[in-house]
């Protein structure tokens, strides 16, 4: 969820999408690029949305903003869509991460092989205790916090991944500004102070849950009925974690 | 953030909520207990916004929904509204979760102590692989994905939590909603196929830097003038992680 958006006046080279739009692409572009793989040239509105799980006219939407509409009849070409959207999420150009606190989480995402897939790197790790450093997790060695700013300058790092407890969190944010990181990802469940600029979205999986809850709450209020499918036969099917 | 809602009328015991003010609710929730505990007994709509990390407006305009809109001159009364907000959100009950896909990122989620301070325990975890199986984390034991249904319905689980690979998430989805478990959090990059009734958010990590990547490539684009803070002389403090 976005923690604030920077404001800014639109450049003319530049659409100034809203922020909810922005949150979708991303979506629309890994739909695409399965549709691609399966040897789809175009793709409907309805089949794009379906597949990225959004309505059709929402989607519709979003895309016009891109001045992409479709062809009647036809729908929208795969390829071009593809080349749109990474533009405007400046996925050509490749970016480097730098992860702060190495607990738990931040052992989960140094190791996740889902960043280099999609355009970033993790170039480099930080904890603050002495006893995590030197630590070795895949090809990189966890640095004292320290170094960030030696590291994020040699290294060209633009984003940073906060996954410190609550009480650290602030000072993080303050020495990766300062480093000159302009974007953050928060995984601490608090309101980040940066300086105009620099873009924060968080992550908080306890807000998660309470979203869930709510819906929770609100099906056993309205009493919905909950169709239970049967079992589905595939019980003893191996599905791998 | 959401993949999708499901439809249904509003309950006249219920409000009928945007989305977007479900999402934001439990961030008021957390800003106003931390309020309360530092003695305040009453908030401005602007000292709350802050401390939620939203504009006044947007903030008056969600509690507006709950039928809060304050006194003129006195704000809000911290106590009623932590428990009008903790009423929607269904918090006064205790919910169990299943955690199923006991990888890296599943030893970091049944290690997350935010859950229960929040009303949730995680109260299973599963896995396909045997080699996994029989693991004790915490006060659990992992357990193999074929005593789903059983535990589901023993321990009256109603959350989900996947965090499996991509390619076993629908399956794992499909037993877990056969299982009776209505509101699912997937951790998996795909959008997940469920019936009408249950609730499905999604949190993709790479989406999120998708996102941040966005508004790196518009910073870099608009040239936005970035205001780099010296060096705030607190360099050497300890941070802990």
């Amino acid at each position: 969820m976005s923690q604030q958006r920077t404001d800014s006046s639109a450049s003319p080279a530049f659409p100034d999408l809203p922020e909810a739009t922005v949150a979708r692409l991303p979506e629309y572009l890994r739909a695409l690029h399965t549709l691609a793989e399966q040897g789809h040239d175009t793709v409907s509105s309805e089949g794009l949305a379906a597949a990225a799980g959004v309505n059709s006219a929402k989607l519709r939407k979003d895309l016009s903003h891109l001045g992409s509409y479709g062809t009647r009849g036809v729908g929208y070409d795969v390829a071009l869509l593809i080349t749109q959207i990474e533009a405007v999420l400046g996925l050509s150009q490749h970016r480097t991460v730098a992860l702060v606190g190495i607990g738990n989480l931040g052992h989960a995402l140094a190791g996740y092989g889902g960043f280099a897939s999609r355009g970033f790197s993790v170039a480099a790790l930080f904890d603050a205790e002495r006893a995590q450093v030197g630590e070795r997790i895949g090809d990189l060695v966890v640095r004292h916090i320290d170094e960030l700013a030696e590291v994020v300058a040699a290294e060209g790092i633009s984003i940073g991944v906060i996954t410190t407890p609550v009480h650290a969190a602030q000072h993080v944010a303050d020495r990766l500004v300062a480093a000159g990181v302009t974007s953050i990802l928060n995984f601490a469940p608090c309101v980040l102070a940066v300086p105009p600029g620099v873009d924060v979205r968080k992550v908080d999986l306890a807000v998660e849950m309470q979203i869930l809850s709510f819906h929770e709450h609100r099906k056993a209020l309205t009493a919905l009925p909950v169709p239970r499918p049967a079992p589905n036969g595939r019980a003893g099917e191996a599905i791998g974690t």
